[in-house]
Parts: C-alpha cells; sequence; structure tokens
C-alpha cells in the first residue's frame, strides 16, 4: 500500500494532468482557478511531510485518539451495551411501539430555537456547498420533525428510536457524560385522555429500569403548567419565565443562596419575587400531602395554568396506583428541566448511585454549600494537544439516567413555520421519555467485570490432534454454524495442539471439538467439555482429568444440541448467565 | 410553548443584560465584541421573522425534510431492516465475530490519504474551535485506527461493527444508494497461514446472502497483487498504478473503449501499454480455467507480485472447496475496487437484480456501449430550492451488495504515522468485508410489501365492554407486559368498544381481551382470536361468528401462552413467518 508521500505524489501527478488540460481547453476561470488551488494544497501537504520541511514535526506525526468526548467500545463492552439496549428495546415492544430512524444529522433550521440555553452546543457540519447541516441534538425535535412531515400518519403513535446523539458539552468520560452518546426514546402522539399517555411512559420506564437492575431509583415528577402559574403568582415578567425556569432547575446541583444569586443577579429577577418563589421550590418534595397542600393555596389554585397542572398530577396520582408505581415516584418542585419544548408533566429518573456526592437523591434534602460535584475540580494537563481541560471524573455523579415530559405545541410549530403564513396550523400533541443507555452503561459495566463476563458466544471450538486436516476443520466449523452453534478453529495450516487449546481458551469456549485422522477414518469425533471459575476477579480454567467423550461423527451436531447447554444462535440473540 | 420570536425576545432581554453587564465592568473587549455580535444576530433573526421584514418571505419559511441523500425509516421499514441487521450480527456471531463501536466522527487526518479519488466525498464538521473532524466514510479505517491504538490488544481478532458511514456522492435513493447508509463489517485481523481468513470471510458472506434469500449471486474476486503484476508487465509507470486501476474498476459500467479512453486521455497512459492491459481484463471471468491460463503465461509469473497473487488464488480455491461454496465465486480480472488500502485479495459481490440493465452479472461480458445506466439521465428539478438534481432512480441498478478485501499495511501505516520517526513499525495483516445494508433492504422491502408483513407485534389488545374500566385495563396490561406479552389499550376514559376494535385492528393484533363489569366480579374475560386475510396487496379482517371464549382472569396468562402461538418478547426478539 502506498505511504501518504506516495498518495499525494500520484494525486499531484494527476491534478497537474487535469490542470493542464484545463489550462489548454481554456477552461472557464472558475475550473481552473478550482484546479490551481487543489494544485496548491497537494503541494503544501506534500512540503509539510518533508523531514526537513516548514512544520515538518508538527503535521507530520500523527495523533492516534478518537475525538474528544467520545470512545471506541470493545468486545466486552459491547456484550454489556449491546445487553442493555436489547432490555430497552424488548420493553418498548412490550408497550405497544413501533420503530423509527431518523438520519444523524438535519438540516441546521430545524434544530434552532428548540434547545433554548443549551443551543451552543450543537454540533454543525461545514458548508460544503449545500445544506447547513447539524448533527442531531436528540431523538425528540426529529420525531416531531417527522411527525409534521406526515409521518405515522401525523396521527396516534407510540414511537421508539435507538440511537447516538451529539452535544458539544464538557466530557465526564467515566461517568458516561460524553460529546456522542446513546439515547432510547419513545413516544406517544395523538389527542388522548388526560394524563394516560403519561402514565403508560412511567410505567415503562420503571420496567425499563426494573428489569435493567440498576438499583434503587426514583422518578422525579413536575409539571410546566405548575412551574409557569407559581412565577405568574410570584410575579416573575413573562420574558423571563424560561431563563427563571432554568435557574431552578439547577436546584439539585446548587443552593438555594446560589439559584437565588443567579435569578436576580444574572437574569435581573426582582429579590423579592425570587424569595417568594424560594417559598415553593424549597419544601419541594412529596407526594400526594404537598399536592393537597398546594390544592389548598388559594392564590396558587386562582391561576389558570397553575390549577390545571395541578388537576393533571391528581389524575395522574390515580393512575400510578393502577400501575402500580407510586413508590417509584415523587412530585418535586424543584425539576424544571432545561429544554424549551415541555408544555406539561416533565419527569427524571434518577438513581442513588448516580447522585452527585453530598446529595441524597431520595429525600432531595438542599444540598450542602457549594460541593465539589457543584464546582467539579480541573484536571491538570497532561500530554497531547487536548484543546481544553476535561472535569476529574471522579468528583460528578452520572447524573440522571432518564428524562422526558409532554410537549404539545413541538409538531404544530413545525406545521406552522413550513406553511409559512403565520396561521396556527393544527398541532400534535406528544409526550416522551429518553433514557440515557451510556450512564446506564457507566452504572452496569462495574458489576460485569466483577462478575468476570465473557466477550464471545463461541461455543465449539474445533482442533486438529495431528496433521493439520485443514479442509475437515472447515468443513465441520461450516456444518456447526448450519445448524446455529457458534463455532471456531485456529486459522493456520498445521497448528499444534497446545496453541489451538490456548486460542480456544482465550475465548473461553465451552467445547473443544478435536478431530484426529485415525478417529475420523473410524467415524468418531472427541468432545472435551471446558469450565472456568472466576475467583478474586481473576479466570481459570478447571483443569480435568477428563480426557473427552467419543461422539460419532455423523451425529455430533445432535449430540450437541441435546446433551449440552447449547444455545441457538440463529433464533435470536441470548445471553448468558 | 414559546414561538419562535417569543424565545427570541427572551434570548434577546437576557443578552441586552449579558452586553450591559459587560461594559459597565469593562470587561476585555474580545468578550464585549463577542457579546455584540450575538445580540445583532439576534436582532437580525427577529427582523426577519416580522411579516414586513427583508428577506421575510424566505426565511419565514421552513422547509420539512430530511437532508439530501438522507430519509427516515418508518415502522413498517424498520420491522424489515431490523430484521436483516439481525440476521447479519447472527451470523457474524455463528462465525466467532466480537462486537466493535467506533465513534461516528473520527479526527480529520485519521481519514486523509486513504481513500484515493473518492477523499471529495467525505463530510466535515465545522471547526468550532477544537479539532478538525469528520464523519466516517466506512468502518475499515476506523477500526484500523483502533488496532493501531492497541485495540483487541493489537493482536489476532475477528471483530465485527455493524453502523451508519456517510459520503457526499449523488444519491440514488430507491436503490440503496445513500448519503447516510448502513453497513455491516467484519474483520479479521493477525498474522495467519495464507488465504484462510479470506476464506473464512468469503464463506460468512455466501451464509449471510444466502439466509437474507437476496436471490442468485455471485462474488467476484480479483488479488491487487495480480492487477499491480499485470501493470508492471504492461509498462504503467508506478505512479499511474492506483489511477489506472481506477479504471479498470469502470470495466462493470462502461465499455472497454470508454475506460480505455480515460487510461490515455485523462490519467496520460501510452495508448500500447493501455492495449496490452486490455489483452489481460477483457477476457477476463472464469474460475480454475482462466487461473491456470494465467499461471501458464510466463511473461506473468516472472513478475514477483503477478506468481504470488495467482499462487494465493490457487490456495484460496481449495479453501472454496471445502467450504463448498466454488460455484458461488467468479475470478474476474476486471475487478479493481476503488480504494486505496487493499493489498491482497479483494471481491465484490453482486445479485441478479442488482446489476445495471444490460448488464449481465454472472457471465459478466463486456456491456454495450453507454446504457442509461452508464449515463444516468437527470430528472428534471420539481419544487423546493434543493441545491442540484438527483439521479433518475429507474435508470440505475442497486451495485454490488458487498465488497472487501486484503488491507495489510494499513494499521502499520497508522502506528508509523503516529511514532513520528519515519520507522516501519510493526504492521498488523488485516482482511475484511463490508455489507451494504440499505442496497439489502432495497431488494427485500419490496417482497415484505408484497407479503403484507406486519409493522408492529402487539399480541394483546386489551378492551373495555363498557364503563370504562380504566384502572382494570391498565392493571392487566401491566401484568400481560409483565409476563412478556407485549399488550396495549385504547388510552381514553371511556371508550366506545368500536372505537378500541378498531384500534386493535389497525395494528392486526390477534388476540382482544374483553372486560366486562359484571363478567370481571365473577372472575371471567373474554378472549378472542382475530386473523386477517391478505389478497391481491390487500389486508382484510376475516369476519367471524366467534363470539370468544371465557377464560379465568387469574388463569389468562397461562392460557395465552399454551393455547395461543404466543411467543416471549422478554427472551429475544423474534420474527413473524
Amino acid at each position: 500500500m502506498a505511504s501518504p508521500a506516495d498518495a499525494l505524489n500520484a494525486e499531484l501527478v494527476k491534478q497537474t494532468e487535469i490542470f493542464n488540460k484545463l489550462r489548454i481547453e481554456n477552461s472557464n476561470p472558475a475550473a481552473l482557478e478550482e484546479s490551481r488551488k487543489r494544485l496548491g494544497e497537494i503541494k503544501r501537504d506534500l512540503a509539510a511531510l518533508k523531514p526537513g520541511g516548514k512544520d515538518a514535526k508538527k503535521r507530520e506525526r500523527l495523533l492516534l485518539k478518537t475525538p474528544k468526548g467520545t470512545r471506541d467500545y470493545g468486545p466486552g463492552e459491547m456484550f454489556c451495551r449491546d445487553y442493555v439496549e436489547r432490555i430497552v428495546k424488548e420493553c418498548f415492544v412490550l408497550y405497544g411501539g413501533a420503530q423509527l430512524d431518523t438520519p444523524v444529522f438535519e438540516r441546521k433550521d430545524i434544530l434552532a430555537g428548540k434547545y433554548g440555553e443549551d443551543a451552543k452546543l450543537i454540533f454543525d457540519l461545514e458548508d460544503q456547498g449545500g445544506e447547513q447541516l447539524a448533527l442531531r441534538y436528540d431523538h425528540t425535535v426529529p420525531l416531531a420533525r417527522y411527525l409534521a412531515m406526515g409521518g405515522a400518519n401525523n396521527t396516534q403513535s407510540k414511537l421508539w428510536q435507538v440511537g447516538k446523539v451529539y452535544r458539544r458539552d464538557n466530557p465526564v468520560m467515566s461517568k458516561g457524560r460524553m460529546r456522542e452518546f446513546s439515547q432510547a426514546d419513545f413516544d406517544i402522539s395523538g389527542q388522548w385522555d388526560p394524563m394516560i399517555p403519561d402514565a403508560e411512559l412511567l410505567s415503562l420506564l420503571c420496567t425499563i429500569l426494573t428489569r435493567l437492575e440498576v438499583g434503587e431509583f426514583t422518578i422525579k415528577i413536575n409539571h410546566r403548567k405548575i412551574l409557569d402559574g407559581i412565577f405568574e403568582v410570584c410575579g416573575v415578567p413573562p420574558e423571563k419565565i424560561r431563563p427563571i425556569s432554568s435557574a431552578v432547575d439547577k436546584l439539585d446541583k446548587l443552593p438555594w443562596s446560589e439559584v437565588k444569586k443567579e435569578m436576580t443577579e444574572e437574569k435581573g429577577l426582582d429579590p423579592t419575587t425570587a424569595d417568594k418563589i424560594g417559598e415553593y421550590v424549597k419544601h419541594k418534595v412529596g407526594s400526594r400531602p404537598l399536592l393537597d397542600r398546594l390544592l389548598a393555596d388559594t392564590s396558587l389554585t386562582a391561576n389558570v395554568k397553575a390549577k390545571q397542572g395541578l388537576d393533571e398530577i391528581n389524575i395522574l396520582f390515580t393512575f400510578l396506583d393502577a400501575y402500580k408505581i407510586t413508590d417509584r415516584v415523587s412530585f418535586d418542585l424543584s425539576l424544571a428541566r432545561g429544554l424549551d419544548y415541555y408544555t406539561g408533566l416533565i419527569y427524571e429518573a434518577i438513581v442513588e448511585a448516580s447522585a452527585p456526592p453530598g446529595f441524597n437523591a431520595v429525600e432531595g434534602l438542599d444540598p450542602a454549600p457549594p460541593t465539589p460535584a457543584a464546582a467539579p475540580k480541573k484536571k491538570s494537563k497532561k500530554g497531547g494537544p487536548d484543546e481544553d481541560e476535561e472535569i476529574d471524573e471522579s468528583q460528578v455523579g452520572v447524573g440522571s439516567i432518564a428524562a422526558g415530559g409532554r410537549y404539545d405545541d413541538l409538531v404544530g410549530m413545525f406545521a406552522a413555520a413550513a406553511s409559512g403564513d403565520g396561521k396556527k396550523a393544527v398541532g400534535l400533541p406528544c409526550v416522551g421519555v429518553s433514557i440515557g443507555l451510556d450512564r446506564i452503561f457507566a452504572l452496569l459495566w462495574p458489576k460485569w467485570v466483577e462478575r468476570g463476563m465473557r466477550s464471545k458466544e463461541v461455543f465449539a471450538y474445533v482442533l486438529s490432534a495431528g496433521g493439520g486436516l485443514l479442509p475437515e476443520r472447515m468443513g465441520l466449523v461450516q456444518e456447526l454454524r448450519a445448524q446455529g452453534i457458534a463455532a471456531d478453529f485456529l486459522a493456520k495450516n498445521k497448528p499444534k495442539l497446545n496453541a489451538q487449546f490456548a486460542a480456544g481458551e482465550r475465548d473461553e469456549v465451552p467445547y473443544a471439538i478435536i478431530l484426529g485422522g485415525d478417529e475420523l477414518n473410524a467415524g468418531l469425533v472427541t468432545v472435551k467439555e471446558q469450565r472456568w471459575e472466576f475467583v478474586d476477579g481473576k479466570k481459570t480454567k478447571i483443569e480435568s482429568a477428563d480426557k473427552g467423550t467419543q461422539v460419532q461423527r455423523a451425529e455430533l451436531v445432535q449430540w450437541l444440541k441435546t446433551t449440552t447447554t447449547f444455545k441457538d444462535w440463529s433464533s435470536g440473540r441470548l445471553i448468558q448467565q
């Protein structure tokens, strides 16, 4: 294969010819200029590659790494991630969902105006002549775009999506806070009776988190209309409602004094108004008793929005009983959610293990004044031209592992903007939940490592006891695979028996099938079961005096399927215990 | 939810405050300028939004579409795509593979110099202060980067990846030629005996295409060393070998006369040399007899590279016999593959249905002079500011559905470039195959539509015969789902029975479970099986006089699991027949 210099030299020859041809043909000036530019680039790159070239050192050495905030996942990790994804997808199907897939990038104007203060985190694509594009920030906006375009007949639907989304945020890799991360979304669209779809989603979320065994979890709920009602009652001017709402949302990480400071100093809110808000959101967590207290607050219930929100929470509570998930849900007035598009119920799931240090997720007490979690320490730079610093991972919790809410106006807003006549288009109420798969992976992975999980599913390793027997080994693995038995062999002509055993053991293959020339002639093969034990984080093969079992070659497949713990790979992926 | 104008107004208030604060504090000029710029942008956006604003018409109206060359996949299509992906993944596991996942974008210098003439198709991300990034063009280069970084211990491995890749090419949507498309790759790395891993991959490819029932297919094979040997023997100068190779690769779409023209006029090759090449690549297709003819060509076997390539093909043929796939493989001297990084065996799978019109894929005759496939007609523009035209979809075949080859130097090249000292780093031989999932989907989807496949897997629909019974319906679906039975109900308080039946029928749910107040009190529910027939592309419910079966509520789950054709969704996804 050509070296970079060889490739550039070949390109130089080609481009020079093109350039000369264009010049001879008196081609149009733009094309000629384009060609001249390209030639210049190639020459510059070649010069930079030369050991004596200007900037040679800097440009010559390739930095072998993934982009900031992204990472590779190897076999062991993918085995765990695949397991998480499969459980989530199975639950989506159990709840009557159908799958949707949208492109990883969108036209930029589709994403504009949807994410409030976080819009600065959107990844843009370079304008290479054509559309202005950006990587998707979540699955919600693409779904709303799909529905507004008439997808799923733009009516009642239960749709789910699993895929990666992108945010130019400061990564905290070990806790699953990445610039590229996986989200699994489930959304219900359509005109339904109040809070029924919302309750379905809370039930779905409980089922998923329970089946994934993430540990004790709580789903915090609140209602945008209650929050907006509170803000109105306290006297927040309309244009400041969303910014003040963003400030309230930080109460799970900052003490009230800091949040108040942001409201007054940064966002120009009157301190008296801020204090009134504080009266509501400081005594914030509860269930029915909190709801009853708020329903008895006549200044609040006089506000139309607040009353509507409180009534809906009231209905929701009865549904939670029917779904038997009341004890998982906590009504929390300090939950606000950053995104602009929510209009009703909002929620966020947190697990004990994911709460920032010093913060009790279940009781939701005000945290102590600035903890390390609130103001994470910067790690000192080390090696490599990484342009900005990453946050010290040990100082931050995993955070919420799932969140969502109702967004009744987003689809209608797309339809109205597309019609362009300023008329209000017919909307489509929606409610959805996003599950942060990387955060769940970050919680589960240490347990998988602890349990010493395999990263491959090979069931049978085919060995030759002498003489190579390569065509015989190839023929047998081919036969096993055709029968749904994952099989492998060592890709050498005449491998030593020890080397073959070692290769099978590296993948912890449970059955070794040994071929011998004489035995094969007699129509026989030897099957040997292999077992491992996992003690103190170390996996060791259990040595056994067992020489294996002789099986008729013709009956081998049947024998493996009936005598062993075989699982058929051709009828759906299964997880080992 | 806030309208775009409301959101902008709120942002204006906030940014004005920030700007004033910066000015009062005598902040540094750069920050002040940044803030002033942001304010200007917001004001411009607001002005544009106003009905009377300059450019108001143009900017106000949102174009609701996916980016060029991309599309959404709805429930029915995803059901089919998911099926394809699952078959492919199961085969990857059967062949001893382990999963890898890499980021969707890479640092741009990782991709540079790997794709020859096609490098212009790379999607770049905007430089937003930080790294220069680009969307991945394939899975091979990211895999090589992963291995060079020491992934999978940088040694013997069988790794697979499934995911989307990106190319700024001219899309032909209906044939599965997209700018965003899904590829499934399987790669084997490590020092092995010649052609064993290569044969494994050809066998894997045959297994996958057979199980997916894509129709009759052929795998064309060739060897880069034979091609390079032919070029050397014919007298092609070293720096022109890759460009001339690219020209040869077009022989499946263009007649020899056109290819020769590209070699001589565009790429400056001596016409006599071109004719010599023609003698080899025109009589191009065959199996052992072709190999024997080439092995008897002493001027060719005197070339070290050509001899090495021919010997390897010879070994491969014996392995194909052991794998019983000889009749699937065709030795084709005109196959060259565009990518720079191949060093040995190369291959490409084509199906009858995917060959361009007028081209016989199996016999590989020279195509007739410029067919519509070779020079696709442009479709006339219609509505919308789509910046360039798409190719008329009816004029082009699906093309190859899988391809790959050996790339022994790519990992070593990364390692050498990263060490930066110019020394040759230790390499890692690799061979891989990429399967074009969109092209396979384009082949299978019409058959799915023909067969009237469902797009949802709901098994039981829970209805109320009167009085709403909402908590009872919620409780029952919850119980069914907990038992692995996909279930749903109508999200209304007191729905009419007809409306509920209609909703269940829309999703073709096979079992209706009807709740009645009195019946429930007696501990009973009614189960009614529902069937559909599919005639002449139309699906209709078979009306039946059957009133259903009364079942004990307490025994319902057991009854459903034993009496019906139930499939458990909690133990792996299954496909309906």
